[in-house]
């Protein structure tokens, strides 16, 4: 029976098992944090008299050429050989000779690769941050570049109230330093030493594991051992943070999206974000827009594998945590081309202020405006919100918008009405007079400029604190 | 034709409809946060000129006594008010008349709804980091307990090295440590005071946004009308938090559940926490832990659940965000259910130390202690350990263990053995050698939990600031 | 220390437990199929010899009279009681006596609960599958209505090629035909019987489980016991047809909330549909559209919550396994109120055919229909669709649209444009000429309707056979 | 600023756009599809008369030479053409000249893209069921192996009752037969080929859908264009399937890992699926039962991602659309390792029958078959359980077993007992005993593996079908 299914893979199951076991294929990423970290750890063991300091120089010695062979690209990876770890152990063993061997006193996997993963989320931690701040800047140009611009606020995707075009764009500041908050203390739970921990129990050796965190410039050590090499805290909380994060763009995307339509015709993309149809001349798509609204379901999954994968694991080390790699490292390429993207195109947009400005003369959006008026005027909300009822009733019946109508039409729904109502429900009005803090008005937006100008000042200081992290 | 399945809804469409978008079945839980938010906006609104001082008094005797009648059980909910806003709001109108119509001068439902659901979560979150510290204490209890009870330490579900049990269970109490650091991000998103957006865009009466701020004990204000009224990061901060530390509940469940079953037998749980089988006299089963793990599930999904509403919305309300407090109250339930339980059952549990010593003392997980011991005495690691790889094959074939080899069958291993290497692999021997910082041994576990306690009293600093931060 | 975090819980811990063990108040809802499983059970004792035909009489008896009082409304659920079947148990012993211990012989609360589960599913898959019918019908009314009625079909939201409004509203009625297809997949794996499976072996009693499922109109019993009691496949089968389902309901709800938009103005809903504002006089919202889009973020949610807590669990039974019930029946309350909202509510929007018309008449979704043109005349695609590029740009700079165009203005562009290509792109032209299968011709929509009305009549096939195995 | 962030790119933006938006790098794998669809359209085009047969022979001769290059390795695709599409039009026109790009007519890459894809999950489809077949009948060969082997049934990890191994394992042979019934229900909605839809609405050209369908053996055809192309439904169809079937290897791997460790010693794994320890002699690792356990995660996660992709996609295509391939394609690959090793895994394994039977003499398993003794002797239940719970008790207390009491003791707890208990207790009389249908006993096992082999019977006549439905 097995001619009928069987056969279909060349490799024998040895092979299978043996690719199917080993990580190369993507830890390979992290060789640079490999590296480093056995430097630093071969430093230690002299420094402790484990090693002597002729054995910990001819290690360093041999790591840094295989670094270099590396970054030039002469060094083949080897299934085989599992994982960087044995990769690297292996050429080191093969260019120095026995002493390589002792490079692995007082590790193990399971505390090298918490290691590695640490340090390796430490670096793109740091460049995450500073695209958020670069989406941020983007924001923060779109808003200086169209102080004056109103457009049409919504709820329910109806046209509510009229808002100024910055005002919109901030909301997303706000949002993005959000991020950028979580995104520390993600920081602070990855900025933890697991190496000394051994497989699980610590070791024998008098290893000193303040020392390797001081030289690889982490703040904290972690304190049980035990821990330290099942820990997977820090991924499912930068895998929380990032689907966060793309749940904010997602959001961005479909406005941009329903912006570009002919319907909204708001803003116009440039070409460099969209393309055309082999079919459709006419065609300009926002690809780019809804690329990064489409790979927010990618994120949200790798949040949902990595959880999944730790669900119910006894302690400590079990094979099952190998799979927390892939998805972080996925969702660390998917952000950093999303938000890079995304700064791009927002300086590069162009916003139709005409046709925004065309859109809310014709329609109701000032009807929230002229029902206060009434209440200025004294009437209770409920009677002068049943008068404007009845006041767009007649204009739709009429076929005219609010400013279309005459102050004699206006009496005839109240006798408050007098000749400055005109000038109550113009837009620039309407949006001025939202004035309470974080409205729309012109000056609580530009005092959201001075907050945002604040908040990014704040970030820089955090991004050099990472960049003196670094190693 | 729909004679086969129409007609199976007692309901007319229209009542379906009404019930179908009524919140009140959910978020009648928010009521004290809803009546003390009307509070401080009305005080406020008099404050600022809006409403008289009189008026203000009137509303605000209302809303308490309406208060003191939910609280008595003498308020009736009704579904066609749609929401707790309009439950109270009308009954507050029926009781003190038409001013109470002017109660939500210068607010709105988007707004309104927001400040109810950040003020119920800073609540609970205060009332979930005061429960993680009372697990983690539990911990603590259990580790003093057994201070020198040794077990083995497991990696793939296989022995590995014998450890101490008070190390293992601490593993525990760090990861309850970080899960409160979590909560308290979640507490600094929760922590910023929505109302006054209005809508989306502000309003146009003069309020003092900060001044309800400060008598609902906010330490900060939305910097963006828009942003206010659509945020939900906060809620999907606290899934996440909450998803982390089931994940952590869902392991010691695992191990609680090993170590009750007959193969294991290191515990045993006290009757409250199990139940027994209407067939089976015999059993005796883990129920409480069985069902946190299973509950893990549950809060996964709940996180997917608001990522999921959330993806792709247009600013700002959507009717898609009432989706949010369901998931989210009943995460919260969760949680508090978990937490309780599980410091009881830790502290009820009984361990069967001796059980935990016989099992080390017929296992080889002292094989690498022997293969240090041999490194020690000047032998390259990798030959030791293939020498204790075939001592312990010899005592495979001579159904044996490492202890049970006289020292003249060891030198026939290796020349280095001496009389010393009985003593070295004596489990108690093994677990403190194990002393490097966060290791196993007595020293460093007696290091860990002077660490523990420390970490205990900041927490307890920042439950004290949540607590002065409740109304 | 407890002082400052303990005592805010009434209850003692014991009720705690009792009450997170419980599931009484969510299984009560399967009461009929308790009750109907326990009658058929009986019924197969006797004729076992189990128990005597006046005991299977004096059960049955009680039986039917405590499912009176609890749809009269008379029957008090204890939560001490745990579980339904317990809740019944108790009751039934207490009115008939002793004999009611009789009851429970050769089965045990687990295939007890698998057997009300899969009952209970069969029910409510009935009602779905006649829902799911119901709003493809109420497609088809609204595809019948509007037969002429032509609009943009759009990709990337951009427009496109014009196309029949029918066909466009078809799609759904195709999606939910593989919905249909796929809720009768999770039939054929519910359609199985569980009980005599006993708590996980079988039973030694001489049972006959055939006969049960003959009662109880089931077609298959399980075949292995243990897989009996441990199966859940046919939730989680469920939870994906449920999610595929709203994750169709919340395509057409996206495009419901943009059509209703001012940009769109394609649709008017029914009133009935939607509210208005209680402060923006001239809003209508969408908020059943809304609502059904949010919704699916939960369904979502239910699916995730039952892999998660089914991963990883070893055979058999295990209390995890009790947090099934809840994400099902929530799942299946909002499939039926999704799908009947739905289907009035499409019965009851107008539809604004002149808009689309005119929207029409000012786009370019006809220039593929001017390349195909100049390609049927001879000319290679690939310059045709140059050719048309370049018209279109002219278009654009001289604020034009094709159907603006005059035949020597065309010429100029290419020589073989003849009088025809006014006809040629015209819209009815461009619709009609999409006459390949499937396509949107009238004649291809035609031809849709009478493969839907065959593909409906089959599906009222199987629910008259769902109809008929109902009890 | 932007100095301190900035240029850490070396790419510019636009050729990140590229990369971003290009599906290149992982929809190569289709090229065989590619092609096999283009030479089925061209041989469509010359028969319906939309070029001529010499064209579609020169293109069809083209396409063959390029698969040639392909699978020979001697063609290098490039991101700048986006696509397998426009790769291999591109070669295609250099190779023939201009007559290449007719092959393009009639057809749009969003219907192109979805014939590709259907194709290849077809294939893989074939592949998956013959690997699920695999193995079921490894789980048979295991039963059939061991027939009489006894172990104790668990429900919540307790020993429960005494059930043969056998019956414990063809458990799973049932739920992988379920999947293979889901993985059929998945190629009945892959089996619908959607080419000839063009961008959304058709095509203008006389084209003949069905004898495309007809050489690339579909059996339907799309109905509706704009479903065909913005159908995923088989895509989420299939990951559901994937997820469940995954979840069903993550409870066997569960088991699996238990019963390799020390504590239940009920099986050995072969040395080919495990992994030493490079510091701990002793340790055999279960490594391929932990890592597909692992993998259970990210098949859930690409579930939730493409559900998230298409929550509230309107139609008709969309980009975000592309990001249906990556999840899909490594759940493909992660199923076929995982079903491949575990057939193997298991024929490999052995049973340590004789520490399972030795187990269950130490034990009170048999504790529900004493009850069932005094219950035939005619003492209601309540009052056996009773009895049983107190001679149970008795043991513990005299640390005895129940098969260690003397007829007289026994006869203390009731005057029931006769000599015949012994027998009666028997692990073999227990098991044997269990012998309603689907029960435990020998001759229900022997039912079970009948049932089993007519089941593989029907799915290898499914197999045969997929197989001719293969191109």
């Amino acid at each position: 029976m097995s001619k009928l299914w069987g056969g279909r893979f060349a490799k024998s199951t040895d092979v299978m098992v043996e690719e199917f076991t080993s990580s190369i294929s993507f830890d390979q990423r992290m060789y640079r944090e490999d590296i480093a970290g056995s430097i630093a750890h071969a430093r230690m063991l002299a420094k402790c008299g484990i090693i002597s300091t002729g054995e910990a120089d001819t290690i360093i010695e041999g790591l840094t050429s295989i670094l270099a062979d590396i970054e030039a690209g002469h060094f083949s990876f080897e299934i085989s050989l599992e994982d960087i770890h044995m990769n690297i152990e292996k050429r080191l063993t093969e260019r120095i000779g026995a002493v390589g061997g002792k490079l692995h006193t007082a590790r193990s996997r399971n505390d090298q690769v918490a290691l590695d993963t640490h340090m390796y989320l430490k670096k793109e931690i740091r460049y995450i941050a500073g695209l958020i701040m670069d989406m941020q800047q983007a924001i923060l140009d779109v808003a200086a570049k169209y102080p004056h611009t109103v457009m049409p606020g919504y709820t329910h995707l109806q046209r509510a109230q009229p808002i100024l075009f910055s005002h919109h764009m901030l909301a997303y500041f706000f949002m993005l330093s959000r991020d950028f908050n979580r995104l520390h203390g993600v920081w602070e739970h990855t900025d933890i030493m697991p190496l000394g921990a051994g497989a699980l129990a610590g070791t024998t050796f008098p290893i000193d594991r303040h020392y390797v965190a001081e030289q690889l410039k982490f703040s904290q050590v972690y304190e049980n051992s035990m821990d330290a090499v099942s820990d997977r805290d820090y991924i499912m909380e930068f895998l929380s943070f990032a689907s966060i994060l793309m749940m904010h763009l997602s959001r961005i995307s479909e406005e941009i999206i329903l912006w570009s339509s002919s319907e909204f015709s708001f803003i116009e993309l440039d070409d460099a974000h969209c393309t055309g149809s082999s079919i459709m001349p006419q065609k300009k798509n926002p690809d780019v827009a809804e690329l990064v609204r489409g790979k927010t379901g990618r994120v949200f999954g790798h949040l949902m594998g990595i959880l999944t994968v730790s669900k119910g694991l006894p302690l400590a080390y079990n094979k099952d945590l190998q799979e927390d790699k892939e998805g972080l490292f996925d969702a660390i390429d998917t952000l950093k081309f999303s938000l890079t993207t995304y700064a791009s195109m927002l300086r590069d947009m162009r916003v139709n202020e005409n046709r925004m400005r065309q859109v809310l003369r014709n329609d109701f959006s000032n009807a929230t405006d002229m029902a206060d008026y009434l209440v200025k005027k004294g009437l209770p909300f409920r009677q002068a919100h049943e008068v404007v009822g009845k006041a767009v009733a007649y204009c739709i019946e009429h076929n005219k918008w609010l400013m279309d109508v005459t102050l004699d039409e206006f009496k005839a729904f109240s006798e408050l009405f007098e000749a400055d109502i005109l000038e109550a429900i113009k837009i620039e009005t309407c949006v001025d007079a939202r004035n309470s803090y974080g409205g729309t008005s012109s000056a609580q937006v530009r005092q959201e400029l001075t907050v945002a100008q604040n908040m990014m000042n704040k970030e820089r200081t955090t991004l050099d604190m990472y960049t003196k992290g670094n190693i």
